[in-house]
């Protein structure tokens, strides 16, 4: 009886998962705004799976508009996230929990993992006749959800790691000789090609991918063409994603070494797994591999100056963010909250219009769709021979980053998208 | 005499050394506008003394405004820069090309070791009786000119640190663990301590600084003090100075031994020597260092992740710049000029408000006030225990770094600066 007079509301959870974008709290902050219009009790669970199982949740309904607006405008996740991991047996007590607390909707912001765990929580909850919407809402710097034209997070991300590679190629310019950035990919070169994105003078003049074989015998030759083009001071800077690898192919199978791992290997350093959900740690095997292929070049160009550095999370946290990237982030929260009255699935973001006339819509998918898949950057952004974007890429991804001040980049902000955030 | 049908015009070079900054551009545009209003033709050496040396100039009067204009909105040094060692002998054959080309002006921009190859090419031209004037225009990202109240390239380079210490704490925050965060300066902590100028919940939680001793097991302490203070997760963001150093007292003198060169040592790692003008490698020291203080902390608390990054040169080569240190480059690069109607020196900016009512004005001082001279952190800028940043430098930095979009930074660009700027 008790239970009924402080239950009268519908009740929502939603919350974060995997690494922080610089705009996930904007996808927060636009579920809980429509959820609070249809006036439900909104619950937002610390650290993910962790809040939901120790009944820690904060009550994101009645958090003031000053508050919400200060905290959709900060990098990271606001609720906090963990490395649960949900098998069968797990998504079978979270459901239990979902149910005692009776909950009606749960809305997951997050990548393509957890997409699958989503799906997981759907079929245990079917299983114990709990009636729960459960949405997920796409998330990720590494843009490799399938389906999706692109991830929300990723367009913040790729405008700064645009803006550092042209600031680090202006420091190279200056200065001279070969300088290496590692920057975040584990399986797709999206963020690292966006390193092309502001070139303005010539660098990154070399852009190694994951989607491409990484050869040394071929990249020491790359970059001596390089330093033979560039004079007074020759110099080159060059930007590979962490996860560039080699591929061979074995029992008639394409299959792939990592170079961080072949680096650890001949530098004799051990990598240790650091991430529950497989994979060495790349952020130790980054900058192990940051040293191998400086030493490779320094005994190759031994009169050039060789520096190498890892550029870590500084990308994903930026506070500075792509205009386009945060509006789109609240879009797919807001119109999540829509959907959910269809029940269960994925939120997918269509490009309707193209450079200039750039404009999106979204769509609902089923979770299946984007469970568990991701997808690499497509042939036609690659440049030829692999070490560089193409034009199409820039056409892809210049939208996304939205005006730049100071740069001539002249894709605006969509005429008539104020139209779509009531609030503003 | 057809010398004389080319150069009507009296000639100035103006040259930028040392590392880069994201606003010595600025600088460089400041003293060619004024000299091209005084009728200066006005060479840019290609490489600093290299330039000289080889004959290799651009002419900068000639420069379309809208070329110079572009030039002056990026990073990095225009001109370029390289490590020519100037003793006694080679300010002879510097003076002796500066007299054969009739160069009146030598404008240098650079920082404490600049003004003293400032002060012995002046002497050597006084040798041959060529009459220049040579003035020392300050830059540094480091602040550690002495008497100046700060130096251009500071406060652009500090307010990015602070954006990216701000994204990092959120980052941090969402996640939970030990981050550290390993920030450039070599003998001073003014760009390490400007991590805490947009620090908004609680992290950086620790700032340790070459201006005080580090000592291990303290460092341990204070760690495990914040994780115990912080809960669900626990956390600390941690940033440290690439020149962090342990004193000691030898003979009745202080002297000290880098963490970086403790950490080479312990983790057997040659460190070389890649900078000619002394000390080692901080490059490939500061990742030496970071991984022997992420060791050390995942051994003392074994059950958090632990995680360390270098930041290299991406603060001072980011294209956003802090308003007010990009306007204070050019000043000084215009007073430049009208103070060496007065003969040689050095340009020094004085502090003539404070916090709302920030004001500056220039000043002229000798080459030997500031030649080969460097300043630390002053004691009361640095915080009880030597683990931390006080308020009153928070006073000091937080006018330089200018408004920042989205925090609440209330110290805007001071009134009347605009006048001083013909051009806008």
């Amino acid at each position: 009886m008790d239970r009924h007079i402080h239950r009268r509301k519908k009740t929502a959870v939603v919350a974060q998962f995997g690494g922080p974008t610089s705009v996930i709290n904007r996808t927060l902050f636009g579920v809980a705004y429509e959820l609070r219009k249809k006036d439900f009790e909104v619950w937002g669970p610390i650290r993910g799976i962790d809040g939901i199982m120790n009944n820690d949740f904060l009550i994101l309904s009645e958090f003031s508009d000053l508050k919400f607006n200060n905290i959709r405008r900060k990098p990271g996740s606001y609720l906090g996230t963990s490395k649960f991991n949900v098998n069968d047996d797990s998504a079978g007590e979270i459901a239990d929990k979902l149910k005692a607390y009776g909950v009606n909707k749960f809305f997951m912001i997050g990548g393509d993992s957890t997409a699958t765990i989503a799906n997981r929580i759907k079929k245990a909850t079917s299983k114990i006749n709990h009636d729960i919407d459960i949405i997920h809402l796409p998330k990720t710097i590494d843009n490799d959800l399938v389906v999706t034209d692109h991830c929300p997070g990723y367009g913040s991300a790729a405008l700064t790691v645009g803006k550092i590679a042209f600031g680090l190629d202006q420091e190279n310019r200056s200065q001279g000789g070969i300088h290496i950035q590692v920057i975040m990919g584990r399986d797709s070169g999206f963020l690292a090609a966006a390193s092309a994105l502001l070139r303005t003078d010539g660098g990154p003049h070399l852009i190694y991918l994951p989607e491409r074989s990484f050869e040394l015998e071929f990249f020491l030759r790359d970059v001596e063409d390089v330093l033979s083009r560039t004079s007074n001071p020759s110099r080159a800077y060059i930007v590979v994603s962490e996860g560039i690898r080699k591929y061979f192919e074995e029992d008639g199978e394409l299959k792939y070494k990592l170079i961080a791992d072949i680096a650890s290997e001949e530098l004799n350093e051990k990598v240790e797994n650091e991430e529950n959900l497989g994979g060495i740690s790349l952020s130790v095997g980054s900058s192990v591999m940051a040293r191998y292929l400086s030493n490779k070049l320094q005994s190759a160009f031994p009169q050039e100056r060789v520096r190498a550095d890892v550029l870590g999370y500084v990308a994903r946290s930026f506070p500075d963010v792509s205009v386009v990237d945060a509006f789109e982030a609240e879009l797919v929260g807001r119109d999540g909250v829509k959907y959910s009255e269809m029940g269960s699935g994925s939120v997918i973001i269509n490009r309707t219009g193209h450079l200039h006339t750039y404009s999106v819509n979204t769509e609902f998918v089923t979770l299946e769709t984007v469970a568990g898949l991701t997808r690499s950057m497509p042939m036609n952004f690659i440049g030829s021979y692999g070490k560089d974007i193409s034009e199409d890429f820039l056409d892809y991804a210049g939208p996304l980053i939205g005006p730049v001040p100071g740069f001539d980049t002249d894709h605006l902000l969509p005429l008539g998208w104020e139209h779509r955030f009531d609030y503003i």
